[in-house]
């Protein structure tokens, strides 16, 4: 594939369309379009602020006559604003003039909006939200991170293949190790669906077992699959630890003369850090197991985090993970489809 | 009351009897007899070393030939070692001759022995286990943090009155406010089980409503109330997380000389952060709902969280935290009980 086409929701996003559009125009390349959807004449105007990016040439504006914004229902208002630009974003793919979409607004509108109208991908029971975090071993894939509030054994066991090829094409890990997320190591423990998951995972190149908690900011597997409420407290708590610490810390920093000056000089290694570990900059959630990637961006990032969204997807694309996805859900059907 | 007994586990945590022992002696009180469980020959051993502390007057020991190692499968090794230090600390609560108990061991093993050999409370379907968290809110009560894998509605609107007493008893919070842990604020996310549950919470004083993961770091309530599972992966996630994150700035702290200089300047704020959020300082677990409290420390923790976490054991039993739950539960019996 030649030319990949996103579609963005340039109104998703804290300043919407300032950054988004930004983002996108920093993205866009003679390989890859970019379609920006939203309103029309606050995108022109933003556009006239970069007409010397040469992504310029490469981005198409699509309108669309209403947006959800963050504060809002997500679920509720992906299905009350047909017309909103994340909902005609994902309709893009629907109707084949994008190949994948892309939102850094409300998450729970593009959860929806992508689930509502990018269709399933062949032999996938349930599409699954991924998450790259950062993690002890570098990142980690966490999924299902929120599409489905209840999983079946078997939804987990192809969140275990879909994260697994994620983790290969996108992290580059040839090998990935997956471990499923329970409250012991030993098969026994956890819910009854947690211990019907294992049998079933115990098929799936690279599963080492189950894995806790604590297993996931040390990054003990590349994979860690878990059912779509698990998984979103997993992460919306870590997201949150990791900003309730940075506080704290700043906090320390100004308690004193001495902590001030220690503060200063510290900053730009505590920024190294925080960059690293800035949800704003890993790229955000992919929705798995439809036929057009869905990235979802954290909508506070700044137009690096979108330009990164929109090639996470553009990469996925090419590399043709959707396909292979169904490829291997045919290869390794399963217990229960067989 | 006058006098409170609580079995210790000295042969629990990472140097036992040692760190139990002295935790224990400084505990000890004339209001206040800790009875020392485990190898009586270690024990006598380490009073030796102690002749001058007040407590020295207070504490008993109790043969334990048996103990459990904190690598064991924690559940298994209660079933399988019945004349271990952890077991026989939670029968003296069962034999009336202690009114709680602590272990500083294996996490696993303390709660299995404690459900097993401390009888449930009447009018309690379900034992819980309550967790106090370092919180942007000060200190927030999460339950189940593992006691139960799964939960039932009527199970979790039970774990609500009983968070909400130990709120108000240990933490001194007089109308402490309530979350359920769901994916989302409206009373339809999450699953089924959460749905029911958010409607037989709404007659529990001080309900609030749902609350995300991100709500937890943020101490966005007092009291955080969920199943078993759901609250195991989210309490280890949240001290591995604060760990990842220590270490992630200790090593940014080394990156340079720059760094190294303002990491040993800002060092003496950072370790008075480190001490409110250290999870070893903050008094462990508590197992609510059987008839004495069974109080779940930190393997790691020194003296001081022993002594921390046998006062606590005291102060459930001085406030009558057991006959208090049980009397709220008979007042407000609930839907599924009525």
């Amino acid at each position: 594939m030649s030319r990949v086409r996103v579609a963005l929701d340039a109104m998703g996003g804290d300043d919407a369309p300032r950054t988004a559009v930004h983002g996108g125009l920093l993205a866009a390349s003679p390989d890859l379009t970019v379609l920006l959807v939203g309103d029309q004449v606050a995108i022109a105007e933003e556009l006239t602020r970069h007409e010397g990016l040469p992504g310029r040439g490469h981005v198409v504006v699509v309108h669309a006559p209403d947006r959800v914004t963050g504060s809002e229902d997500g679920a509720r208002a992906a299905r009350a604003k047909p017309d909103s630009s994340v909902v005609l974003a994902c309709r893009q793919v629907k109707d084949g003039a994008a190949d994948a979409a892309v939102s850094m607004g409300n998450t729970g509108a593009m959860m929806a909006a992508s689930v509502m109208h990018i269709r399933r991908a062949p032999g996938v029971l349930r599409p699954a939200i991924a998450t790259v975090i950062p993690s002890g071993g570098g990142y980690t894939v966490l999924l299902d991170a929120g599409a489905n509030a209840e999983a079946k054994p078997e939804h987990l066991r192809q969140f275990a293949l879909m994260g697994r090829l994620l983790a290969q094409t996108v992290l580059g890990r040839p090998e990935p190790t997956i471990g499923l997320l329970s409250i012991g190591e030993e098969p026994e423990r956890g819910t009854e669906m947690v211990q019907a998951a294992h049998q079933l995972l115990r098929d799936v190149p690279g599963f080492v077992g189950n894995v806790e908690g604590r297993d996931i900011p040390r990054g003990t597997v590349d994979v860690v699959v878990t059912d779509g409420f698990t998984g979103n407290v997993a992460l919306k708590l870590y997201e949150s630890a990791a900003g309730f610490l940075f506080e704290e810390m700043r906090a320390a920093a100004m308690s004193s003369v001495r902590a001030k000056v220690g503060g200063a000089l510290l900053r730009p290694a505590l920024r190294r850090m925080r960059d690293r570990l800035d949800p704003d900059l890993y790229g955000g959630a992919m929705l798995l197991g439809v036929r057009g990637p869905a990235v979802i961006g954290h909508g506070s990032g700044n137009e690096v985090a979108v330009r990164h969204a929109v090639e996470v997807a553009a990469r996925a694309v090419r590399e043709n993970v959707i396909g292979r996805i169904s490829a291997e859900l045919e290869r390794l059907p399963g217990a229960a489809l067989a």
